[in-house]
């Protein structure tokens, strides 16, 4: 076991316990971790701090850096156990997210491809403590990263001291998945040589100074993945509204008819658009995107992917068993890369990426909300969405037009919290219908999202506004005083229906 | 004269009069023109054509394309004589602004860097017409751009007639300064080779298919130049601050010691900023920017500037004539590339640009407004700000705190537009300090914002709010029905100051 797992003989004299590694970390420490999405993150030296504090009634608090979200052992843990004083950049748990919206923990939100080089740059506080997990040390002290690949390298290369954790429920095999290739500051940099989403361009190991290393723990844990919402009519719905139009593009000579790389965003929705492609006539798909979920494995199992490379492998339980069950296969489909590749704007517009994100809500000049539900309630965060929206060949964003029941109209006068401006949004989708938004102006987009992505439970709201906007004859046909009423609604009588 | 401007003896048969010209132009045209900042665009052709509606009452409306900004002579007569009816992507014309804030402008605001490759894609309407401004033409039929590259490649590509305007106020000696290399569609990009912001990668011609050519117009009509304000106490007090953080970051090793290119923005603001410069102990300044305004060349005076990369050159009238004068020194330090190169993000994250840009409004969470007065009230439109501020290495943003005599506070609760997240602003500067927003969540922002900013007569209103705010304990300390208060004021009273 040990053998198979640290080649590097000298290395193995670092194992201890979980318990152990844990005490390394002592109170105002900034940690950054391995992980992207509950994939690939640590598990045992958490769970063993937050266990021991528990306990013991310790006052320790965090800085925690991560590539994008892990898993509920680390920012449930220790959101639960008040241990987060600082969040960076990204986060997805239910206790972490309620700490946020609490005020007990400060987040820091940040565009997913920067994180590596706002570390690089040193414009965040120093890494005392990196904590990686890993398949295996290879001979020459390397480490093989597991699910996912994220800021693993910049951690690995930026902080001072280093804990390993070798999980023994990620398979050997995943060896050869990963292509580590990362950038020198600034004035430093070349090309980045990827002319194609298939592309290998470095290692599939990380060098690591095996100086920094304080502790190395065993664990079988396995990733917390989460089981997303099956596609259902909206998602349908919307999936096939996008492939009418993938066809009239394609037709009109906007999109090569060999297709062009897509990225796939986060969650339920996201998943379920890619499902519909599986019903579709395309196949030889490539995928240059951030999170590889349940679909994109399935449309791998039915032939359709020529390639899909992401930073994260992210399914669902039984996805997860599914890819490590025939986890060669899938390896010679999958690249994952650190997320300072997977998700940079030069290889985004080179490939020229059709970019799929999924919008909390959007307004009907087109910006776009994806992270805060009534201005600050942080859900997630805005994660890869803005590298992708801006940099791509065309950005579209899903949305279904309700949330809550039909409470709540996800189109809007105007969103409560801006994440991508008008600049970044061509085409909206909902279940209602498309907007095309490219060339309009802001009236122009204004009357394309109401007549064609708008519920028909809230049309009269938003044409009565545009309305009395439209009066103003402004540039942009906004009610300042008016703007935010349908928010002010909803919390007095929990919807935004007129009553 | 003819002789020297035109080699190609056989397109010689193509020159006509302005009023010939102008006579190709047909009502629900879509005509885009070369032009970047009032230089470099077509003159004749449109004063001709205006002229012509004017005395024959004509009903002529078309669709205007340019680069970004254009003089008078096109965006102010066509917009003057309700010629114009849509407009595209960037302007700073008092006539073509009234007309969009009028409504009858559709006035739609694009990324500088995204409109080339938005006409490639054919997501904007065809180009009937291109009219472009060249110095030149040569012996192959290839033409010389003169003071601004912009589109003028992509129009010369894509419109299917032309129309070349050569202008003799334009110097022959021109020929040199640009370097013109285009991008393919994907999936047939490869990297772009600029790996420092003197490299020249392309032609100093552009190749032109001369069947197109309808029409070759001599003029010389000078660029339109607009003087910028001079620089004051406020901005010279920004640029001090400025120059004191540059200071401050290269000592704790953030930015190297021999700095990085800059981005300088466009307006009287960033103009006095970089005349800063001038008094500064740095020298060997490198700019990959966008317009080289009066500041630029002053540097390049005293010696201070390696290289200046741009697309149009923008200096005072007296700038000018001096650029003319010594166009041959100013040739060598001074590249001029099309905007899709010049406001490329592979290239400003590559060479780790710092970008500095103007706001019209900031808010407390770290959002700008750089376009939009009130929500809706066009200033100039986002122009390349995006393009830089997202892939900097370090985005920063200047704005004096008040506006209109104290009136105004440029620091307010929450912006009336948003064209820069939180996510893509760092640092953000006005007479009164500096705030550094890295690493910090909403509540810490909107204190430190407040604290440095903020104008002191504006500071209680904030801090109320503020605190106010912070009560919800939300992610984002923000007050949706509060949060425009201060412009319900501003419009009611005339000042945003409480009664
Ligand atoms: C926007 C995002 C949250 C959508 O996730 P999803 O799983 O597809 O969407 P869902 O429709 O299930 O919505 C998630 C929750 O938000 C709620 N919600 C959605 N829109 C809402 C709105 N306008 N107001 C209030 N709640 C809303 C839903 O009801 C649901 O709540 P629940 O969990 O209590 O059921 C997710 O895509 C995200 O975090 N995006 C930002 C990051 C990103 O885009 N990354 C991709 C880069 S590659
Ligand atoms: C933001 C921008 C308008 C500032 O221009 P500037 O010349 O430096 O700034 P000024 O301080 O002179 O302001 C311009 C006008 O806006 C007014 N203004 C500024 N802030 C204001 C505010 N918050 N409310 C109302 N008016 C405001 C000023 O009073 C001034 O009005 P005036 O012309 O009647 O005197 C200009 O930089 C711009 O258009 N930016 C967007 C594009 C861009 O950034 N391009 C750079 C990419 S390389």
């Amino acid at each position: 076991m040990i053998e198979d797992r640290i080649k590097d003989i000298e290395l193995r004299k670092k194992i201890t316990t979980a318990e152990n590694a844990a005490l390394f970390i002592k109170n105002g420490m900034t940690i950054a971790t391995s992980g992207f999405t509950p994939s690939g993150y640590p598990k045992a030296t958490p769970l063993a701090l937050s266990k021991r504090i528990k306990n013991n009634n310790e006052n320790i608090k965090i800085t925690l850096i991560t590539g994008a979200s892990v898993g509920d052992e680390l920012d449930g843990e220790l959101a639960r156990n008040n241990i987060t004083k600082k969040r960076i950049p990204y986060q997805t748990n239910d206790s972490c997210r309620k700490a946020i919206n609490n005020g007990d923990i400060q987040f820091c939100d940040v565009h997913l491809s920067l994180l590596p080089q706002y570390i690089n740059y040193n414009y965040l506080e120093d890494i005392d403590i990196g904590i990686v997990e890993a398949s295996e040390i290879t001979e020459n002290g390397c480490m093989i990263p597991t699910t996912s690949v994220g800021i693993t390298p910049t951690i690995v290369k930026k902080a001072k001291k280093l804990i390993i954790e070798i999980n023994t429920s990620q398979p050997i095999d995943l060896r050869g998945i990963h292509d580590i290739y990362t950038l020198p500051n600034p004035p430093k940099r070349t090309p980045i040589p990827i002319l194609n989403c298939k592309d290998r361009i470095g290692t599939n190991y990380i060098q690591i100074d095996k100086n920094k290393i304080i502790a190395i723990v065993f664990t079988d844990i396995r990733d917390d993945v989460k089981k997303l919402a099956e596609p259902n009519k909206d998602s349908n719905l919307m999936a096939e509204i996008f492939l009418e139009f993938l066809d009239h593009e394609i037709k009109a000579g906007r999109i090569p008819r060999k297709l062009l790389p897509f990225q796939s965003g986060v969650g339920s929705v996201s998943n379920s658009i890619l499902n519909g492609f599986s019903r579709s006539k395309y196949d030889k798909l490539q995928f240059y995107s951030e999170v590889i979920q349940d679909s994109m494995l399935d449309l791998i199992d039915i032939g359709k992917v020529q390639i899909a490379s992401g930073t994260a492998i992210s399914p669902s339980p039984e996805g997860l068993n599914k890819f490590y069950d025939d986890i060669k296969r899938y390896k010679s489909k999958i690249i994952l890369r650190p997320q300072e590749i997977s998700n940079n704007p030069e290889i985004i517009r080179r490939l020229g990426v059709i970019a799929m994100n999924t919008a909390i809500e959007v307004d009907i000049y087109g910006n776009v909300n994806s992270s805060n539900i009534m201005g600050g309630n942080l859900m997630n965060g805005i994660g890869g969405s803005g590298d992708f929206a801006r940099n791509a060949y065309l950005s579209v964003f899903f949305t279904k037009s309700t949330a809550k029941n039909e409470t709540i109209s996800t189109v809007v006068p105007l969103v409560s919290h801006v994440d991508h401006t008008e600049h970044d949004v061509n085409i909206i989708i909902t279940e209602q219908g498309i907007a095309d938004l490219r060339g309009l102006s802001p009236k122009e987009r204004a009357i394309s999202i109401i007549n064609n992505c708008a519920n028909p439970i809230y049309k009269d709201l938003l044409s009565d506004y545009l309305k009395e906007a439209m009066k103003s004859k402004k540039n942009i046909p906004i009610l300042l005083n008016r703007a935010f009423k349908c928010f002010e609604s909803l919390e007095k009588t929990d919807t935004m229906k007129r009553g």
